[in-house]
């Protein structure tokens, strides 16, 4: 899992913003629902033939690629909150057709120990509900990403890339793959 | 199941097209490969607003309300296929969002004999993969439709509207508004 | 939402439990994380024969219809809280065949404002991931449940069963229904 | 595709065969609609423990290892068409536990032009709803068949085990682990 921006930049916070206390208290408490979104490019078709991972540095001084990824907040809509979290790392006109769908192609449950299942979160127990979310307009990376890469789905499930991808999200993203048939 | 142009108005017939007598001899031995697509329009969230139907008139004379439907051709994709479908009733310039994913949310068995399941076609034993499909053009009625109407999924649902509709394809219509949310 | 047994009857309680004033803290400040079940019965083909209901009565003394349904712990794994839950209301040998694949036919966001979505929660923000689950087993109903129902499709989904489900559970019925091929 | 067994052994044949001349002559002009099964093992849970495969010796003596597969016959549900093919393959006393919904995991397209799709029949467009199919009895490979291996999702998806399988078979059971959320 990695959204970084738990807080928005400005002073003001809307309704479902928790304070760094309340939500590190929570976390311990119980599963936090999120979202991750395979951000794709796609031909007339509908066929995916590209998809698009953040490059980011991790505190330790790694590089990591990730999906776009974080919280639904209270009294947030699971599709409002892909909106949000998309245009926050993609940009404002990243224009993403968010599915009419609200059933995920899979769940990916983040246990804090490892193992339970394949996805980890260090910080909490997380359920995310998973889409694939073609993006037409123009993508930005934003704030802490360095850069956004689109790959072929055979460059996005190769070895080196998957390594750069952590909790599970490298296996995430294969299933996104095998979703829309393009699993090498 | 309404597609009424098993074949192109043009002397020249691509790969894949059979003959009247070839498509009634086999429409007796084999069950026969669909794809229904529901036109949709969303809205920034891609949540469902409006669902485009067909009008017709039958040859007996009777109003009927149609989804975009048609055959898979030898050789095609069944995503090429929603194109060519989709384009031969909306036009070309309707822009579908032809799903990444080729899962449908349902497959509709529409029997020659009634009451095997809640489709019928008295023609054929057609089994269709049916897709909700967002279009984010300008759509016009082609060939023999005299009219596309754009209804809320509450209209599209009410019963004036769905005994309007034939073969089961009501039915069909409203699972696509259950698979969306938006079943009233 | 109609999970009526937040805590277990013993006294000892597993990791995962909070007390009522933590639960009751939560909910107004994160959504919380639910699952629903449809149990059905199923002949050898798969295909749906009925569905069971639960029916309570509420403190208002009102008759209710409901499905299955609760809380997804701390640490627990969404098919685990699938389990838990189906035997919490149909008793320790009704057998569940909890669906192999995670990937949910819908999910429900019950707000505790009515209106934003078809689902409400007066006492929480709950987003709950639904599943139809057939029972091969003795289903008996538990707690404070006073009969469990089986009924058809065609029953479950009529106007005098629907009116007497809460919350939007009636329309999660229904698009169980759909899912499976068996909307009337 | 591997069904072997396009006619049955007896002289009385159902409704819905075709003779080899025009199963050869449909086969240039028709996609045909298969169905395709993964027989799993689930625990308790529905967690997949393993997976059915069937090991057979092609025409030119080569062992290779397929998934429960074959054609959907006129006028014949496809959930008709999973039990007839899964007890075909594994025995009448296999009790598969066919889906309630028709909705497939996905649509394998075989095409007889190798790279079109990853699928490739040569002898056929064959397209393919595949499901997951758990199964609760004993499991006895017929036919043509010489063994049935139950596999790890780890095993079943290493190289030595895909590189038995043909047609795009081997990245269809990997497509069916990702559903499950046990792709390695």
């Amino acid at each position: 899992m990695t959204d970084t921006a738990e807080f928005p930049p400005g002073p003001e916070r809307p309704a479902g913003w928790l304070s760094a206390d309340r939500i590190a208290k929570v976390r311990s408490q119980l599963p936090i629902l999120y979202v991750d979104a395979v951000p794709v490019r796609v031909d007339d078709s509908g066929d995916v033939v590209a998809v698009g991972l953040l490059l980011r540095v991790t505190p330790e001084g790694v590089m990591s690629r990730a999906l776009v990824s974080g919280r639904v907040m209270y009294h947030e809509r699971v599709r409002d909150a892909l909106v949000r979290h998309v245009e926050k790392d993609l940009g404002p006109v990243a224009l993403p057709q968010i599915p009419a769908s609200p059933q995920p192609f899979t769940v990916a449950e983040y246990f804090p120990t490892p193992g339970v299942t394949p996805y980890h979160d260090p910080r909490q127990h997380a359920v995310s509900l998973a889409y694939v979310v073609p993006v037409l307009g123009d993508c930005r990376p934003q704030q802490d990403a360095i850069d956004l890469a689109w790959l072929t789905p055979e460059e996005a499930c190769a070895e080196q890339v998957q390594v750069e991808m952590n909790g599970g999200q490298g296996l995430l993203l294969r299933q996104a793959m095998a979703h829309v048939g393009r699993l090498p």
